[in-house]
């Protein structure tokens, strides 16, 4: 194959998920980032008054107004596929496109419902977004890689989650960019170039699941399906201020979700939902756990949905991290913490320090490792069926800036990572478990709060700056979280510190990097982190937290 | 080191074993095999009544005795060291014997109770023995290695699982023999020769928890903690007439347990119970859950004991594996099959047939190849710090008979063997609910019945000529299972089957194997088969099993 060949098929699937928006909902010209610098809000004002109310409508309301016909399926699938055709021509969020389909299927629900009397299940005409990761019959999972274009997946190749969902009533339109391979945090690849974030077009959607961040940032869907290596659901989420769940490794199945380094069993990629409305979140996990998803992955722990709420008295305690002894976070970061301490103070919640004895850093590191350990082979060997050169992002997560990483050189190197994982869980474990000596609860906290990322977002090609160990020591850990969105910066409250006195070059890049005017408007967040396998509870303290703020 | 120098540490520790055996329970003469044939009957013979009659009571009454004081923990662990002392003279059964601690403990126990008026936890002074992989303060773990001889545990490195049964009240007084690195379905190391059947000392009590498997079979012991990579905890326990819970991964805490290849991630090993006594099973896995052991162990699936009796109805469907297409099983095994169809069928249940798409054969093919993906490599250095040899049967779970095996080239093949793991489970998963459609109940069948072994033994040399296939095939798919004592064999009862045309050489040696002198008396049982961590059904289908015979 020559280099001509990549560049033209990668031009070509582009150019065809651009050709499936219908002529009326294309826009004239593509407004320039200086033009247009707040892709939701524009798209809020280019819509009908029906289309806007349908795509803001929480999923409680969304799904009521659905089961009660007040609203058809049609009529809100079509609100979304045009929500989502406007966002994708602002920030470039999907990878595939099939409104048709989308339509058709929205239909025979109508139909169901007028003529059962029933809704199909409790997710009856609810559109949903779908990373491109996420297998459907009859249409692509090429995840950035040139490879795998035009090679739709077969019947028995649709994903395990995907099936649960539509047996549901749920509604696919759309699926999302993500980067070549999913490895960076920030989305680009070959195919369909950068994946920008829908509050501020200058800045980057996050990654890996940033299709889906600018997507539902842009409301063109209100609940979507990410997945969650290093941080690839919750940098987004947090990027574009949704919620989004990173739930422990296999809870929510990823049988038949195509995925790079499926087999590698160090540490798992994971797949959640994420969506500006916190009760979407639930709705979801409920409804894949409710489908018993473990009968049909054998990887997922056979643990149902378990109600939590009224296990817990009314008041809680949690620890905080509020650094990583690297770089300063940016002022609107160090302002959502501060606003998320307050406000569960005010409620009457303890928040204690959290000083682990495995830092970020060290997991961060440590992860680099088992990321690379194949040393990108096959990064590169997908790569060159192609042609198609990799992106220079990738090179991120596998803790170099440009050339292979070194990986590992004997199979006992890589069950030493695996002994590495298990030592840091234990001590962290461990640690948790002794704060119960610091709380005025006498339980361990209940949850840790901590950043998601140093700054609300950063622009394309900056992601080396940033030190992604608040993003990848959970994976580490595997604990379950939630990014909570907190606040969006201020330019004018959100000011720098001129009198901080930088720990050194690298600290001083970060800080200045932060430019008060670029990140106005945009989110910012922090994660509710609890222990391993407890999604449950991750998402009813983020509600805490929601409330208390 | 010297050759001579291993010698000397491994005959120094094997005398020190039997130093620690008090004078007065000492054979004057150890009868050879043709003298003793079996150890239990010997043993029954040499203890007062009152030993015997307290080693052969099922844990409920052990317990009620010891909690109501009708029993002191003292006499109790009195009884169980006499016995566990005669049945290690006669069986190489113990690793390591501790006998005044032991005392010391349960003297402290009987006080403790004395002053309180209550047990210190439902184990309150029950004896529990301990393969010698479980760590303890001050006790060597040498797990077959004369490497690790004389290197005694420290505080820190106390198994989670022993610390949670001594929590409970439980007493250790022994830790039982392994082949080299538990990588062997019988019991031999360089230290301590071969471990022999508590039914018949001709024959092995097989492996790897062979030390538990005769020890529990003599009644030196009433409930122990085995572990199975390949059959390890299940084939003993046959061998020997005894019940054997394979936990699926991780339901029971392993966390600081000793073991070879401890950190490989595709099939792993799993920690869990042996007894004569089904009840005792049960007793254990649930105090072990009730500790919440996920909170000190990260591998350990937050999953709670669930009471599943009340959730089955009168009448259950089974299905049975009777053969795997390479060789005959040996009569009293067929038999063991016939007579648990015949019994099952009298109580109204259902028995079909078992047809998996991925067969036992195929599992054990495979296992082979992840067992031995480092080529040994780890096995190899262990003994090279000593200058021991490796024992020749560590061999037979890697698939060869002598050399080492190939192990893989590229971490891409390890990886591929998480992959075809993954997906013989996927395949093997979806059979099992296919059976619906063949049910009378509606249900996929409740659990399988399978052989666990093509005989009731083995002479300790023979290994070689089995398949290992039954044993493996619940390990590689993860399957809760529970070896469950049917008959034993009897000369005059299980002939072979004269008529019978053997499908080649191997069926040919393997069915004339068959010796109705030899096998008369030893036990020979099933393994009930459930779902991936359904080890509370497991046990209670046993004991449906169990009633019915």
């Amino acid at each position: 194959m020559t280099v001509q060949d990549w560049q033209d098929i990668a031009a070509g699937k582009k150019q065809a998920v651009d050709d499936s928006i219908p002529p009326e909902w294309r826009l004239g010209k593509i407004p320039s980032v200086e033009e247009v610098r707040n892709a939701r809000e524009f798209i809020e004002e280019a819509l009908t008054k029906e289309e806007r109310e349908i795509t803001n409508l929480p999923i409680k309301e969304l799904s009521g107004k659905l089961a009660s016909r007040e609203l058809t399926s049609v009529a809100v699938t079509r609100a979304f596929c045009h929500r989502a055709a406007l966002a994708h021509q602002l920030t470039t969020c999907c990878s595939e496109i099939f409104f048709d389909r989308a339509l058709q299927k929205a239909q025979e629900l109508d139909e169901f419902l007028m003529k059962e009397g029933k809704t199909i299940g409790p997710l009856h005409g609810v559109p949903i977004s779908l990373k491109d990761q996420v297998n459907l019959e009859g249409i692509d999972s090429a995840i950035g890689y040139v490879s795998l274009v035009n090679k739709p997946k077969s019947k028995d190749e649709v994903s395990n989650i995907a099936t649960i969902l539509e047996d549901a009533g749920a509604v696919f339109y759309v699926k999302t960019t993500t980067p070549m391979a999913m490895m960076a945090a920030t989305t680009v690849s070959n195919i369909y170039g950068y994946t920008l974030n829908a509050y501020n077009r200058k800045l980057t959607s996050g990654g890996s699941s940033g299709g889906e961040g600018a997507l539902i940032g842009a409301r063109g869907s209100l609940i979507g399906l990410g997945t969650d290596l290093g941080g690839s659901i919750r940098t987004p989420s947090m990027f574009q201020g949704l919620y989004g769940l990173r739930p422990s490794s296999n809870r929510l199945p990823y049988c038949k979700v195509t995925n790079s380094y499926a087999n590698a069993p160090i540490i798992c990629s994971v797949i959640g939902p994420m969506s500006w409305d916190l009760d979407a979140l639930e709705l979801l996990t409920k409804v894949v756990l409710e489908a018993k998803p473990w009968l049909k992955d054998p990887k997922v722990p056979p643990i149902p949905w378990r109600d939590v709420r009224s296990t817990y008295p009314k008041k809680l305690s949690f620890a905080m991290l509020t650094g990583n002894g690297l770089g300063r976070l940016h002022p609107p970061i160090e302002r959502a913490l501060k606003l998320a301490r307050q406000a569960l103070e005010a409620q009457g919640h303890q928040v204690i320090e959290w000083a682990p004895p495995v830092s970020v850093v060290e997991c961060r590191k440590f992860s680099a490792g088992v990321f690379s350990s194949d040393s990108y082979k096959e990064i590169v060997d997908e790569c060159s069926k192609s042609g198609e050169p990799l992106v220079k992002a990738v090179f991120s997560l596998a803790g170099t800036s440009g050339g292979l990483p070194k990986g590992v050189s004997h199979i006992h190197e890589h069950w030493d990572q695996a002994k590495t994982k298990y030592e840091y869980q234990q001590l962290v474990d461990a640690y948790w478990q002794s704060t119960a000596s610091e709380t005025t609860t006498g339980r361990p906290v209940d949850a840790v709060i901590m950043p998601q990322w140093e700054s609300c977002s950063f622009k394309p090609d900056d992601l080396a700056l940033f030190s992604r160990s608040y993003s990848v020591a959970t994976n580490v850990l595997d604990y379950a979280c939630v990014v909570t969105p907190v606040t969006v910066a201020d330019k004018y409250i959100d000011v720098k510190d001129e009198s901080y006195i930088p720990l050194n070059d690298h600290d001083q890049k970060l800080y200045d990097y932060y430019d008060a005017e670029l990140f106005d408007g945009v989110p910012a967040g922090v994660q509710v982190v609890t222990p391993r396998y407890e999604e449950e509870r991750a998402l009813y303290l983020s509600s805490v937290l929601r409330d208390a703020l």
